[in-house]
């Protein structure tokens, strides 16, 4: 076999393709991790009993196909019709790669946001889609003009932002749905960290589309359930390309189990924003920059203890924070990040640890 | 909004598209349900015992993106060097669709057998890909030669093969792997309850690589995992299109239980086996022709009390047994399935209704 046997057979736009990089998943216990958005607290109880049942009632049969009964249950929470609104994956990177397999290639170009979730620039790039990657200026705002004028057939953005948490106006969204003639995929990952979100738009705006996960709010990274609201004709073109099985019995138990609890899944959200909003006064304390969040994580830009800002000071926190077994995000290869580091909203305890070990570096560095 | 503006936004062969048709999953209960080719024993105990560890840890952080601890466990199980040479899917539809993503375009085609697994192409065709199929006759015997003319870049053929049953002898396979210049796919969903198997050939072709799945033999259908063993620089390619976070936690920990405990895997296949057979006998002494079965299904070709078989005899029968809440497959619409009834091997008592069932078919019709 020669070398490059795998290389030469693979498609072309293949042989250059890079994975999307998750964020470091420690080995070890007692890590601080704060660097993947993770919730700090458990799921609702609720959950693990209907995973139990589930597991009791037998794995050995294929799970619903539809998820049918999760579509109606997810339709009820956001007060839509019914379940022909709704589409469940696995995980919400499911749904961002169904819709870039049905809406974007080599003519139909797809737009997105940059900085915002690295993801959507990889599924474009294994569907060798042509790209446009529209970049936020320092206010981080939406720049309606500017994505309209990209004509994409598909433009994604998250709302609110990662990783700057800043949240858009409904008003800047309705004007990008008016303006723009393709396919709006809003990534409403962090929605449930927000003030508002763009459901409202639903009904009014066909070319609009909204992404949900149970990652964060719901507290089940672990368990890989997403989903997507929008026009039930775009459901079913979706539904087209989408695998068979693609959401399993205990993922379709368990994310059930969730949304039905709300009273548990609103005093959590409650108490990370609780959080969130002391840590982000306590950065502006210590005279950080620091974007008004609206999801479960902080984007600051440290300062040494001469007050100088910059890559070198958010290297150096970031790696004396590893140093202390405490994880954060460092995206240093972008200008308009590489000063910052992104800080998940951890529990009380955690950010303390955190605050703390902030204060041992101001000493030593 | 027009009636077709989400079929005008789509790209062109995605408006054609018809998505894969699982088998029925009835909703009530008290069916005998052959259809979908599940296992009619529970998953090893130790399956559930692994899953409530899991749920107990913490469903709240992401799972291990690259299912390392379940690479190597697969690994060590085929008896190879080590992880490197797995990748684990979302079932092995996932990796199918890996698979095809990577290797088939509209320039690079597909080729696969048929009658074999019918969502082959579909996966080309959500892929647009160049699609050929190679229809069996009825002796159903791997056609290498016409295989290998194809020149397809990718393979795909069921070995043993679905519908049918009938295992392909390592000669055979060898000889394609030999001819044939591109990959080639050996779907081994049923490979469990076969005599052999293609694995001993990994080691000397690097252009053979193999789908495994969990649903069958392990009684793991519900959780969604598959696998695909193959030259290690092909398992890179394959990881560049996955889906970082593709197979769940509790889909990690529930398979790795179930390859861990051998002994449990081998008493319920052998089973199987022996109920197979058994039936297999029972069939063809009603004069029924049924193909000798490496898998735990039987395709048999009914004959009504007047000894006559058909399409209508086997649609007669097919009906008869979904009014006696039986559920088996039923493939019309070819030429080489439209006599046959596809049915998967259940329990022993499963078995006993099916067969009485039968009897009164006969003595009805």
């Amino acid at each position: 076999m020669k070398d490059d046997f795998f290389e030469q057979l693979a498609r072309e736009h293949v042989r250059g393709l890079h994975a999307y990089t998750p964020g470091l998943q420690p080995k070890g216990i007692n890590w601080v991790k704060l660097n993947t958005n993770e919730n700090p607290y458990p799921p609702s109880p609720r959950v693990a009993e209907a995973i139990e049942r589930e597991v009791g009632d037998g794995l050995r049969l294929y799970p619903d196909p539809r998820s049918s009964r999760l579509r109606d249950a997810v339709a009820a929470h956001h007060g839509l019709a019914d379940g022909s609104q709704v589409c469940i994956g696995n995980g919400s990177d499911d749904i961002l790669n169904l819709l870039t397999r049905a809406f974007c290639s080599g003519e139909k170009a797809a737009a997105f946001t940059f900085p915002s979730y690295s993801l959507y620039p990889v599924l474009i790039a294994i569907e060798n889609g042509r790209m446009i990657e529209v970049e936020f200026d320092r206010s981080m705002r939406l720049d309606v003009d500017r994505l309209a004028a990209t004509e994409a057939n598909i433009l994604f953005f998250t709302s609110p932002n990662a990783p700057t948490g800043v949240g858009f106006g409904l008003d800047e969204i309705e004007a990008l749905l008016q303006t723009f003639a393709g396919l709006v995929v809003v990534d409403e990952a962090y929605a449930d960290f927000a003030e508002t979100d763009a459901t409202p738009l639903l009904a009014q705006y066909p070319n609009l589309c909204i992404t949900r996960s149970f990652s964060k709010s719901y507290g089940l990274a672990g368990l890989r359930v997403g989903y997507l609201l929008g026009h039930s004709r775009l459901i079913e073109v979706v539904d087209r390309v989408r695998d068979s099985y693609n959401v399993n019995r205990l993922s379709q138990a368990g994310a059930l189990a969730a949304i039905e609890d709300q009273p548990y899944f609103r005093a959590v959200v409650g108490k990370i924003k609780e959080t969130r909003d002391f840590y982000r006064s306590e950065f502006e304390q210590r005279g950080w920059f620091t974007y008004p969040s609206q999801t479960n994580f902080l984007l600051t830009e440290p300062r040494d203890r001469n007050g100088r800002a910059g890559k070198e000071v958010a290297q150096s926190l970031y790696d004396f924070l590893v140093g202390h077994k405490i994880l954060v995000r460092y995206f240093p290869s972008h200008d308009l990040t590489c000063n910052f580091l992104r800080i998940s909203v951890g529990s009380e305890p955690e950010m303390l640890t955190l605050a703390e070990t902030i204060d041992r570096w101001l000493q030593d560095a």
